[in-house]
């Protein structure tokens, strides 16, 4: 990385993966970031709470950092900037909506001093040698945007989430006279979201989703309950247009839903009249068919608002016949089986659910493949790099940037750390910066190792058994068990027979010790180990965790 | 249930889940099992293999039980079927297939000596006051059969697994004059599948899934891999018919893959040219078009044939540029994200991948709602019990048979050990008896009890903190420890300063400890324990499993 007249482009992470979106674009010693999300954990992270992705280049080149640039507030763009922010001290730059639910998050994590800058759809700002100009996009959440960036070299366009919105909600149409600007005068290279490249035609306006209420509506004698993302303020006010339209009043749910909306609210991107919103004590004072309650659960996670309300642990909601409960949402892949789950326990309770599977009641936030080669064809980059996906998507992405009429040789399928080096002549991959994930688990302690998760699915699989041996320090002799403890293993009392052959067992090794190995405790630990793990696998089958405990006394 | 002239229907597994089908028919003393099946784990039962039935109510009425009656021979219709073997021995009724299938698995767990009864679509035979007829159904699996069973209080019809498929690979219909036949001549119960009551319309047929598969070959330049069921006969010998029409030779990869093909091959079900199915070794020797590799792994099970291909450690197949691998397979809820890993690692070296986003490539075998109505018009039963489904598909279920005019009070949405008795006079649920889930883990040990699931989810999250005491027997003064060890929890080498805080912790909760704690070690325990339990959720938000050992020397 020593070319002076070089652009880098560094993606951190959102390569080969859906979340923690971040990308470094770096000339000489200026170097700023779009974007810094995290990803919510997969199964096999055991106890996990989120990931973030390794930021260490950022801090080795502190000093040439200019600014972090977001493209829109949802989590997989911005969650790890608290993390970041701890580290570093610069300006972060995005429109209203953004930067309002970014400072709640700052709140939460005690972070204050933060420079946030907020900006609009066609400002142009200055960072170091670049210049980036915001263009709305439309995507799942309000106020998101695209950016141009003009370097030494040539100018960016990076799309941002978006889908090609032909009736959104709030009317506000993607840009495209600016993207088409950019392809009219020229771009080097265009970064574009992979997450539908799967997907044949054009996906559906947010504004479909309304018919489907509308339905529901006209059908539903009871209280209608309707789960969906925090963060979709275009859903949650298409939400409050049917609901005015058969004359129902809002409860909102949840505390990230009551947060965001207010803040939507007080922004004027969410509208309605003052009285519409009521307080969910007032629940038991309005009649069912005057009712629609807004809440978040839509994936099924176990403390929110919907799950509690779906086993009768919620305060002031009971499901009761004639309830309609609708999950506006998609099914995220790895959640199906608890969302299912809560389906069948409202549905038990005399609920009516509609899910994705039995009704349109959701769309997608991005963009389909022929929306995507409309934006190849709009912007015509030289270069094209697709990020935003898991390695199918960027490579189907690929496909339709090469049948889009751009050279596979201008194409660049990337890796999180990987360089893409950009010149006046030519671009290429050269070389590679340590990049990776952060296992983030409690209160940011920080890392969390792999030797940690290890052990976590070992003691997940088959539990832990200690064995526990006193011995005097000197002659060597034991004077305590061996003791069997066991736990997640089997049920002791229950099982007995297997503790006490166990012990059997442990006693019989010890005392068959030769005496060059009693003198190592570590060599005694050792032969406990192996001759506890052969016979449990022999006998049982099972390979809990063995932990000798030797004890000098 | 002291009804004499009563017939009690009572499901053991299946109902609100997928998989454990087991039912039980009793009348006086006469008693038949229809099906006995497993379930795999969910991902909160941690460790488990596999689930089975609480059949505890079999064992305790084993005098009574005449036969066991299998519709057919997937899984989740027989797998708990050794199980149940090893505590009695009575006759097994199926087709070839199924019971073929069985007799492997009897194998596998040693069990000999059961009388396994063959038995051919439209042969009834006699078990007690149960006249048991077979009837053909179309499915994926092929040889599947419904039931009617003639009772001394009315017929019952019991579908099974089906689908109407109208133009089946084997050219062998749904037998629906008999179906039709039970119709005419009246029916009192009607037991159906369930799992699909909430999709609209028709299944598709699966000979409709040639025409991708056709589609597929006919571009494929290089090797095809295809990954679908094991017990899919009907799939496989699409796969056959193509690449013959392909001129491609045929290799059988994965143990229950060959296992099956052979028995299916040996009895007929299956048909090709001698010289088609060619060995694995052979795979060198073949130019890369003229080959298909059949294989298991559609769910991205992670010791599979195809798991281990996308991951570069299969012995003889390394997947190159012109490779393509098609999924012929449903991505089963909590499957997707292993398979979707398992299609990037393969486009990553160089395979086109097909799956079911992208591509026709997979039919279900279970009937939609249109096929459904037409069963309960075709059967016209006075009671009706939707089955195998989860609560939300036998309540979409009900509906369906409520709009076909079956009355409301007609219908039975029953749970796990609920008793429906019905009499010449009328049906009403009537108590319950005991059910319930085994968790299998390890060589057949029998139950994984509820306490050691728990333990294991608290060891999965946080892991296990450890503190180490000991004490002087007579004394009670501390001669050893607090020593501190963790598995799971975090990485003791790189955070050296926490353990040493917990110790300092430990160490003066243990000097500040009551004379009359002292002489309590279960005190100690507790004391030490919620001193560390606190801390650690005060200052990390974590909840390990803490575990004071107090060792008496």
């Amino acid at each position: 990385m020593n070319g002076e007249r070089s652009l880098f482009i560094i993606p951190l992470g959102g390569l080969e993966e859906i979340g923690l979106n971040m990308t470094v674009f770096q000339y000489a010693d200026d170097l700023i970031i779009v974007d810094a999300g995290l990803m919510f954990p997969e199964e096999d992270m055991l106890g996990v709470d989120f990931v973030i992705p390794d930021f260490s280049y950022i801090l080795e080149n502190k000093e040439k950092v200019k600014g972090i640039i977001l493209t829109h507030g949802h989590e997989d763009h911005t969650g790890a900037l608290p993390f970041l922010l701890k580290e570093i001290n610069v300006p972060v730059y995005g429109t209203s909506l953004t930067l309002a639910l970014v400072r709640e998050k700052l709140k939460e994590h005690d972070i204050a001093d933060i420079n946030l800058i907020s900006v609009r759809p066609r400002d142009i700002i200055s960072l170091g040698v670049f210049d980036i100009e915001f263009m709305r996009v439309t995507h799942s959440i309000v106020d998101g945007v695209g950016l141009g960036i003009k370097t030494p070299i040539g100018n960016i366009v990076h799309t941002g989430d978006f889908k090609l919105d032909p009736t959104p909600v709030d009317g506000e149409l993607m840009d495209f006279h600016k993207f088409s600007e950019y392809g009219e005068k020229g771009t080097l290279l265009m970064l574009s979201d992979s997450t539908n490249a799967e997907k044949g035609g054009f996906t559906f306006s947010e504004k479909e989703v309304r018919r489907a209420f509308e339905d529901i509506f006209s059908k539903a004698r009871g209280r209608i309950i309707i789960a969906t993302f925090a963060s979709n303020i275009h859903r949650i006010q298409q939400v409050i247009d049917v609901a005015l339209q058969y004359k129902r009043h809002i409860i909102m749910c949840g505390k990230s839903m009551v947060a965001n909306s207010q803040i939507a609210l007080d922004l004027g991107y969410l509208k309605m009249p003052e009285d519409t919103w009521v307080r969910l004590e007032n629940l038991r004072d309005l009649p069912d068919d005057k009712v629609v309650i807004i809440t978040t659960g839509s994936q099924g996670e176990p403390m929110s608002v919907l799950s509690r309300i779906a086993i009768d642990e919620h305060k002031h909601i009971k499901i009761k016949e004639g309830d309609t409960v609708i999950l506006s949402a998609k099914m995220i892949p790895g959640n199906e089986r608890s969302i299912g789950k809560i389906i069948n326990h409202l549905m038990k309770r005399g609920a009516d659910v509609i899910y994705e599977k039995v009704s349109e009641i959701h769309v997608s936030g991005h963009a389909s493949k022929e929306e995507l080669k409309l934006m190849i064809n709009l912007v015509r980059p030289k270069y094209f790099m697709p990020v935003h996906g898991e390695y199918r998507h960027l490579k189907y992405h690929a496909r339709l940037a090469e049948k889009s009429g751009i050279p596979s040789d201008n194409i660049f399928v990337m890796q999180d750390g990987e360089i893409l080096e950009i010149t006046e002549t030519g671009a290429l991959k050269n070389g590679k910066i340590n990049s990776g994930r952060i296992f983030i688990d409690g209160k940011g302690m920080g890392g969390v190792e792999d030797i940690v998760l290890r052990d976590r699915k070992r003691l997940a699989h088959d539990g832990i058994v200690i064995v526990l041996v006193g011995i005097e320090k000197l002659t060597k002799r034991i004077v305590s068990g061996p003791e069997i403890i066991s736990r997640g293993f089997i049920f002791e009392d229950a099982s007995q027979d297997i503790i006490n052959e166990v012990r059997d067992l442990m006693t019989n090794t010890l005392s068959d010790l030769e005496d060059d190995i009693i003198s190592d405790i570590s060599l005694i630990q050792a032969k406990l180990r192996s001759t506890l793990k052969k016979y449990l696998r022999n006998t049982m089958d099972r390979k809990p965790m063995i932990m000798p405990i030797i004890m000098e006394v």
